[in-house]
């Protein structure tokens, strides 16, 4: 961890690279911190809520929520935040988006733990009020959670459209965090304790579909839903 | 969504509730809202790592951290937060921890959702000096992420648990939101569009062990880690 003092952004960041801003520039772990866009966009990729922090009262108010995003904005479902935004329309937010990878277990409990990629976004939302844009932040955050859902479900209305409150948080500020790999007391004098160390793997994965049991039985699962369960092989006919 | 004035909490909760403060008793899906103790120790259970929201210089800040928990405390290792704790000691923090259960996938793309558990923890953290409580947060920390990890791994030294920063958050004012079940508009005209609805159900597991590259390979995965990925009867020889 580096004593120095923490300079200001470059006033250009280059091409390709998120700003630095003493924040995101972490104090700890600096030696994780990334600060490529494609590293940003692959946590967003792989994330499926994030978790926004907003301020209230002067305290801190952390809401899950789902969220979608193209090279520009992080779009989010202002109903979760429009209480805190109407109150403070320009105070900033911090979402952050947390992948787990795995549970890093080490011979010291020192040592232990979690292999992880998380993206801190911090920026003033802004309150998605063109009906295209709000359109699309919609059409992100369906894409993102069940790609192909967008051209199969039925669309919102004018009138529901007039009922979704959309914020766009812009992506210019924000910053990478990942640790991946064994534990790293293999060189150390603990090796020679005897005791199992490495990492179990996490996975996140979709489940058996589940129809709404008020659901027409000839209505199939298509396609892109089938896909994304890995449904398709998992029980097709020929596997069964 | 109530328009009804929101009254102080009660000076003495009922046992086995959760303080209802004006900010826990949520303004939006109140209908979702639980205060049962039950609830919110079965969301700390299903967690695994709690997103931290902090205030730094007026902004939010929302990290992700591992978590242990008693009747009483939520703890936390302390080392993500020193700096915001180091700068405001008597500052709130809020706490989430969030367990996606599956997708609500609607007949229109307004119904979409997300199944889920939510606990939010709201107070004032409390750095814990007390060697014995030290080491006691430690152990849950370590016990919630491995159960029967902490008797086998080596346990921290004197140094290094001076080394160690643990946090204590008190588990008194808190709550819980859920969402769980099929979308909601099977009675809505929607229905009769003969499209797909139903739940994609949400599934994070542990995966297939992986040693440590520099581990002798005489070293077996011990009894409890075996069972906590389900390696022991995935990877039996028997079913190998």
């Amino acid at each position: 961890m580096s004593s120095a003092p923490e300079a200001e952004p470059a006033a250009t960041p280059a091409p390709g690279t998120l700003s630095a801003t003493p924040r995101t520039r972490h104090r700890r772990m600096r030696e994780q911190g990334g600060t490529d866009r494609r590293e940003l966009f692959a946590v967003l990729d792989a994330g499926l809520v994030c978790h926004l922090g907003v301020v209230v009262d002067g305290s801190p108010m952390v809401v899950p929520t789902s969220y979608g995003f193209d090279e520009k904005f992080l779009y989010l479902h202002g109903s979760v935040v429009s209480r805190s935004l109407v109150a403070a329309p320009t105070s900033e937010v911090c979402a952050t988006i947390t992948v787990v990878d795995g549970l890093v277990l080490a011979r010291s409990v020192f040592e232990h733990g979690v292999n992880y990629r998380c993206a801190m976004i911090y920026g003033i939302p802004r309150a998605v009020t063109d009906p295209d844009e709000k359109l699309e932040g919609l059409r992100l955050l369906t894409e993102h959670v069940a790609p192909g859902q967008w051209d199969y479900a039925r669309r919102p209305s004018r009138k529901e459209l007039a009922a979704t409150t959309v914020v766009a948080v812009p992506l210019d500020e924000a910053s990478v965090k990942t640790r991946s790999g064994p534990p790293s007391d293999a060189d150390s004098p603990d090796a020679g304790l005897g005791l199992w160390a490495g990492v179990l793997p996490r996975t996140a994965l979709w489940d058996t579909p589940q129809p709404d049991p008020a659901l027409d039985a000839r209505i199939a699962l298509p396609p892109h839903l089938a896909r994304l369960t890995g449904t398709d092989e998992r029980h097709s006919p020929a596997s069964a």
